[in-house]
């Protein structure tokens, strides 16, 4: 129930500087306490204790026209009908209706000019006259009298005073959303102004020495400061107003004086821990500093280190630096208190069943947060784990679900149904094609063609080498896999593999592209790699593909045939599972050399060196080879658009892409 | 498949006035001739005239902190690595991990200071260091070197360079909305500004001599100016950015200068017509000047006389002045425009089935819309049409659904099963009290406690007399019915006719209040009537309530009762639907004597002359009464924030509400 943390000597000796207050335990190489409360309970505590110091709802006055989305604080009453007078509903003339009495087609009734009035739509009515007889229905005679066949009934045609809305009447109760209709009702009824529900203000501040606006080009050890724009996002999503305050510095007493100013402008307060967890202690003594703090840990995984603190009534809520634990912390305990204020239920989005296609394991200490790459295959919604690290923002961005594994849970085997919180609605889901298998960048560009040809449609990838993706297609978890797997024997690719996995068929082999594999080099191939096998030279570190992708099947048939022992290269069991990703670490120069296609090469400026071309093909099965996704797929892949852009790529050939490869 | 205008007076001088031009036909007592093409058609024409002119999707650039809920123009592609740098992922410290092999339990190694570095999370990591051991798994020594007692693998806990995105990748494709997470992963990725879906700017033309902008006290004749607001809160709805002009005068060259303006200025342009159908002439003739008119009228009612101009590729789209028609108008046919610019499917809210409570008759000319209360009633969707009048602006805020009766058919019956299309969501609708019958204020207090207790749940009703209740309640088409019918021979209140049209029981009679009736007056009382019989007197002009009302049953009685002889009443004839209503016109001065309850005598300032108390009682069907929503009601009549209420408004006796009368 506790965890420590180590403070560098730059930060020990700033620490000592601040007079030894407040109290702060195990500074080095100690223990800094956490609890561990379990989530529900101190969502539940934090509100009651905000509550009970006077949290809650605020009103403010706005005028009618700039009210829309508001959501009202008390019953809105008419102040004048509407009408508010006595109008005609038609063009024609206004009468008494007695005066018409005893006209029919047979005895028409004439009327002097002094009888009627013409009249448009929405004219008042005259004081004496009391009906309107349509143009229609008149015969204008050349005296400037008229004639008309029919008697007029009392208060025919006349929009009568309050037709609409009568004054002292109730238009909207409180609390209700304010739409575009109810604005017209109001001002129609006399209405100018309305109190309605405050937006909160919420203000947010980062901190940290390492943090940085942001910017393109940072240096080593920066850190871009975003957590304070996704925050905003957010925020304006649940209908708050957000206020991000300046970086404040790794300083205590930067940091409390900052905190007091925000608690003092804002209804509620983020304050927003750097990346490094060793600053956390700042911001814990200083909310104690400036208020209270009910709870500094939580069983939740990622964001234990959340600090749930306040000041009188105002929040403060101390949020982790990774984005992903800040958004978790935030949307936890933040949004509950936004729903509060507003006094709306929790809307979370929409929950449904989905079936896991790996196994997730939980720590039984906390609640853990998984997000899902999610997809309709025929009726079945599968969810796929994405990556856990808290500091991978585009894995939130590529949730399409969120499953929370209960604390005192071990988690779920694959294939198991799990109930999970959308983040996308079902639609979407179900116009998504499902790619799951070996990475190439051109997948990305097919996901625009489909996504800019039908915006309705969306194409979501996941990258598990090609074996994980001939797995991912036999359990029915896809629409496609993208495949590349030589058979060493004949040296002919995939088609072998579709047979022994696939024994009984039921899969369609389709062309994609040929591509040119080969070792990605450092600019200038300083060390002079001339072949494969100079990969276990001295000096020279690798850097691999993961286990089960094609690459790294084609590297080790590669390390056989050249008689390398994979044991004697530095690097080679440091593993990255994109082209992209391999070739990054050349780039930044950590690594020397690593196998990879030539457009990852290009697209990093590395030398390469070209091994072979390999076919990379996709396999689709036939159950779902008629649907409209799947045939957009084909379409795409057949276009002239798809050869531009893989053309533009470099390094790939196309030879009837889309066609069905005989196999079986 | 035409219809003609009356022009008056004032108008024909004025238009006379201007030129000669352009050319208009039948200007008094003659036609303007409109088109009725089919709505479909039109819409289609419409969007293809425009396209072949050039319209269609612009674009911008804007900073990605000021992107959220925007949408890409283009793939969106890294900048930068996320992570740019090799990073700690843990606190503790880097070293060489050759140094650190073969460390063990049994043989631990001994680090001296030179060969590691502390580091916290996020640090970078030197350059000569290649893994990161935790600081839990280190033990220090005095002097100032480190053991450790397991080796580190080459690279273990490093966020390597690219770990989350890469640089050159594809963060966003083509045309997707932007989400928090997004902003967070393009500014780890470097980008600081995007192209996005440039919103269009819609103007806004009100016009009209007898518009006024909204205020409190208009003057017979002035139509307060309310569309503009109304259609600002549509148009920001659907992602476009509104701009409303001054309101223009009636004069052909004002609003032709005006238009050119706005043309000028915004990519759409909406011309609101004043009420007055007369002025229509000027709208067409002042498109046609400076630009063309596709069409002059569409077969849709309301909506007819739409004028779908257009300069150029820039849409100028006249809409006719009821705020019902312009809103219909402008769903129709600018929706449809910003779903083309923004390259969406037109989205108009989800389709369901709902059974009709009552008829709907339409004519074959147009597609109607009929807009509709609605509500679950056990487990049927139950649809009641709302008052059709295109100046009702009211109706349209209380719709739950709209029912689009196409063009050639004739309607349907009563009981019909109906495809309509929602306008607010079916869990609201599921969480919605359905009241129908008599009409009294405290209803509406009722709907807004229930509202204020729980803010998930909606009380609808509808005013459809007592009689309609008690057909509602046998149709199952309602949760409660407010009744109040007086058995003539026996002066009771309600029991009898339960007994009449429930002989089997079913449901049971709710006390609800007592209440005073009587006689409201005009201020004063200036004709001095002093008993009910005075209706008849010469020179009193009565305002009555509608047939299958319990007041116009007491009234009807109370005629039979006193000797008055109802043909001889001036105005019996005369039907309003509410108290208030008929309270208003009271007020207003078009009538001086009409039946109905204290409290709308008194909120309209009228004098009462007490004629008796009756009961309004609720009807509530067994079937429905252990639903949540049907306690809740029970709760809030016996509540004391419903007695205080009830207090207020004054006229009202209360004896046990909420409590079950004994009537079979």
């Amino acid at each position: 129930m506790c965890s420590f943390r180590l403070l560098p000597e730059a930060k020990r000796n700033e620490l000592s500087l601040t007079k030894g207050k407040p109290t702060r335990k195990g500074l080095y190489m100690g223990f800094e306490y956490l609890t561990n409360v379990p989530l529900e309970q101190a969502k539940k505590e934090y509100l009651l204790t905000l509550q009970d110091k006077g949290f809650g709802t605020q009103f403010e006055t706005v005028s009618v026209q700039e009210s829309y989305g508001r959501i009202t604080s008390r019953a809105v009453y008419a102040r004048i009908n509407a009408p508010h007078y006595a109008a005609s509903a038609m063009d024609g003339v206004a009468l008494r209706a007695r005066d018409s009495f005893g006209a029919t087609e047979t005895t028409p009734v004439t009327l002097r000019e002094n009888q009627f009035v013409v009249v448009d739509t929405g004219d008042p009515i005259p004081e004496d006259c009391d009906a309107v007889i349509m143009v229609e229905d008149i015969v204008k005679n050349d005296d400037g009298s008229i004639t008309i066949h029919a008697a007029a009934a009392p208060w025919q045609h006349i929009r009568q005073i309050g037709e609409d809305i009568c004054a002292g009447e109730m238009i909207l109760p409180s609390f209700m959303e304010i739409t575009p209709a109810a604005i017209g009702a109001m001002i129609a009824g006399g209405v100018l102004e309305l109190e309605v529900i405050r937006r909160p203000v919420v203000g947010i501040i980062p901190t940290g020495d390492e943090i940085i606006p942001p910017c393109a080009d940072p240096k080593p050890g920066d850190i871009l400061e975003f957590n304070s724009s996704i925050f905003s996002a957010m925020l304006q999503d649940w209908g708050a107003e957000p206020k991000t305050y300046p970086i404040v510095p790794d300083r205590f007493d930067a940091i409390r004086d900052m905190l007091a100013k925000a608690a003092d402008e804002c209804d509620m307060v983020i304050l927003n821990a750097g990346s490094s967890a060793g600053r956390d202690d700042y911001s814990t003594a200083a909310v104690r500093e400036i208020g209270e703090v009910l709870y500094h840990g939580v069983a939740i995984k990622p964001g234990k280190p959340a600090i749930l603190g306040f000041r009188g009534a105002r929040p403060i809520l101390g949020v982790p630096g990774y984005p992903v634990s800040g958004i978790i912390v935030i949307e936890e305990f933040l949004q509950p208190l936004i729903d509060a204020w507003y006094g709306r239920e929790n809307d979370k989005g929409s929950r449904t069943r989905a079936k896991l296609t790996r196994q997730v394991v939980s720590g039984l200490k906390y609640q853990e947060y998984v997000r899902l790459r999610m997809g309709y295959v025929g009726n079945s919604l599968m969810a796929s784990p994405l990556p856990r690290g808290s500091g991978v923002v585009s894995s939130f961005m590529k949730a399409d679900g969120m499953l929370e594994v209960p604390q005192g849970t071990e988690g779920y085997t694959s294939g198991e149904e799990v109930r999970v919180r959308l983040l996308k609605d079902k639609g979407q889901l179900k116009n998504t094609l499902v790619v799951i298998g070996s990475h190439d960048p051109l997948l990305d560009e097919v996901t625009d063609l489909i996504h800019r040809e039908d915006h309705r449609v969306f194409l979501s990838s996941a990258h598990v080498g090609s074996m994980g993706g001939i797995m991912a297609i036999r359990r029915g978890e896809a629409h496609a896999a993208g495949i590349h797997l030589l058979d060493t024997e004949t040296g002919e690719y995939n088609r072998k593999y579709i047979r022994k996995y696939f024994p009984h068929g039921g899969v369609y082999l389709v062309r994609c592209v040929g591509r040119q594999q080969g070792l990605m080099l450092q600019k200038g191939n300083p060390l002079g790699i001339k072949r494969f096998a100079d990969i276990s030279k001295e000096g020279v570190r690798y850097v691999n593909r993961q286990k089960g992708s094609g690459t790294r099947i084609l590297t080790d048939y590669l390390c056989q045939k050249e008689g390398v022992d994979s044991d004697r290269v530095y690097g080679y069991e440091r593993e990255e599972v994109t082209h992209n990703a391999v070739a990054v670490q050349i780039a930044g120069g950590s690594a020397d050399a690593g196998m990879g296609i030539y457009s990852a090469a290009r697209l990093y400026d590395l030398d390469f060196l070209p091994i072979c071309v390999e076919e990379y093909d996709l396999l689709i099965p036939e159950s779902v080879w008629n649907t409209g996704l799947v045939k957009q797929l084909i379409r795409t892949l057949k276009s002239d658009a798809f050869r531009e852009r893989i053309e533009a790529m470099g390094g790939y050939t196309l030879d009837r892409p889309g066609e069905i490869i005989d196999v079986f």
